[in-house]
């Protein structure tokens, strides 16, 4: 077992390039900019990196790549949930055997209101199938979007029966009372709580949680990084009310990731950043033009982005 | 282009060995059973199919050894709408590269709220992506499930562009006034709506619809087949009204993929046909006898499905 991954993680955005092929290179770059500017770990292939829109083999192929190129796999936690039991397995299976430090693993997302029963099933023929005493599982917690949900009721099932393989969760309710019961419930065997948004990161660790993983980290994760090694410091609450600006200025668009990206191609000053693959939508010029100019507002900034 | 597809089709379940592996051979022995008693085409990989708990290249594999094993490709249309834009692209081109009648599509259902705008662009690079004049695309709309809808907006605009490519679409909304509405506004240009629930097939057949995709077809093909070619005889309304009583029950299960299933191993005799893939879960033995004795009641039979 690898050391486990806390502090702050980036759900890393996919650059694509215009026929919306994965974009390697910038991807490679992007990742390397977050580890340097504050960022513990890479939660490659998560939602904000529309990891949804990419096959299996895509995914496979650019986490390859990843590695190659010199990311330390222990860095790594890769999206790997699927709707089909057969992709998460093979997902898994593939990021163990690269050395990756865990897993984030959404639950089967197309069919609704399924029984804790047959999430169970899921969760556990994974780990069964992968079969390997290094594999780190965290838990996705993503009602909004995957609409099935990862109940108390089923952590403390899956931490019973595979107490090494089941190391956490990611929270992305948005409730933090749920977040707080985890943590309460939980965290004393050792399961490690990230909050699923940098705005809940202070709470998050003075309740006992290990860090966030977060969208935001794409474009600040140096202002984030500072609560979190910052949190039982004076200026907690302060560096907490800074980052919560930024944020609030990216979940005021109308989409997150095309703002993302569009964050990223201002202040790299390379616009071919803003491709989103369909079903999302890239931001239109006045929309980026108001976002920029509203973090500028703010001071914000992304050192050492541009190349 | 084959004959388009027209009158019922199932959306066949898909069974699975004990280790939840694809069970090619009853497969394809529902499939004969359903197309010799009543069912004009079958819609493998749809909702009921479990196929969204199936990887591309699992699907792939059980077309090719149905079709190989005598099925004609002309009466099928397989599901091949997906998550991520490529999986899309290569299920659609495999289909019709094997010589199947249509495909029915799925719009990207991980992110939800996406504009008609992004679900345009999925289709659209689907259509060019193939690029194969053969292909008859259907829509596919299932708002309780998919949660991303197909409006009448996103229709228009797709008929628009390639009217040659989009043939019709499968409304699953359970909202008879959306039907009619999609009936009303492209019928005439060729546009082909199947309601997606017998329920619906009288009223989708008077308005000028051309048959219905309906989960109740993996049991009742004979039953809803009588009512699709009786549709203008005066035994029209009893005959609707029996297929209702049919499907009534069905509905009133928990989850209704579990119940055809448990449907067709009782009248098949057939025990192993229960197995449905997390994150579903079987019936209950209570549920299940529970069940068959209501339609036992109901003087409900599967002729010619034991073997």
């Amino acid at each position: 077992m690898t050391q486990r991954l806390r502090g702050v993680l980036s759900p890393v955005v996919t650059p694509f390039r215009k026929d919306y092929a994965p974009d390697a290179q910038r991807f490679v770059r992007h990742c390397k900019w977050l580890l340097a500017h504050g960022c513990s770990g890479l939660a490659v292939f998560g939602t904000n990196s529309e990891a949804n829109s990419l096959s299996a083999d895509e995914r496979m192929t650019l986490l390859e790549q990843l590695v190659e190129s010199g990311v330390p796999a222990a860095q790594l936690m890769p999206g790997t949930g699927c709707s089909a039991l057969t992709d998460s397995v093979r997902l898994t299976a593939h990021a163990v055997k690269l050395g990756c430090a865990g897993v984030l693993m959404l639950p089967p997302f197309y069919y609704k209101g399924v029984p804790d029963e047959g999430l169970y099933r899921n969760f556990s023929e994974v780990i069964q199938r992968v079969g390997d005493d290094r594999l780190q599982l965290y838990l996705y917690h993503i009602p909004p979007v995957a609409q099935v949900p990862i109940t108390l009721g089923l952590i403390e099932r899956l931490l019973k029966a595979y107490p090494k393989s089941v190391a956490g969760v990611k929270d992305s309710s948005g409730d933090w009372n749920n977040t707080k019961a985890m943590i309460d419930a939980f965290g004393k065997q050792g399961f490690e709580v990230f909050a699923g948004s940098e705005v809940f990161l202070l709470r998050n660790m003075r309740a006992g949680g290990v860090g966030c993983i977060t969208a935001g980290a794409n474009v600040n994760p140096h202002g984030i990084d500072r609560v979190y090694r910052g949190w039982q410091s004076a200026e907690a609450e302060a560096l907490q009310a800074g980052i919560d600006k930024v944020r609030q200025i990216l979940q005021s668009q109308s989409s997150m990731i095309p703002a993302l990206k569009a964050c990223i191609a201002h202040y790299a000053a390379d616009p071919d950043w803003v491709t989103v693959r369909p079903p999302l939508v890239e931001q239109t010029l006045e929309e980026r033009a108001k976002m920029v100019s509203d973090l500028l507002a703010a001071g914000f900034d992304m050192p050492g982005i541009k190349h």
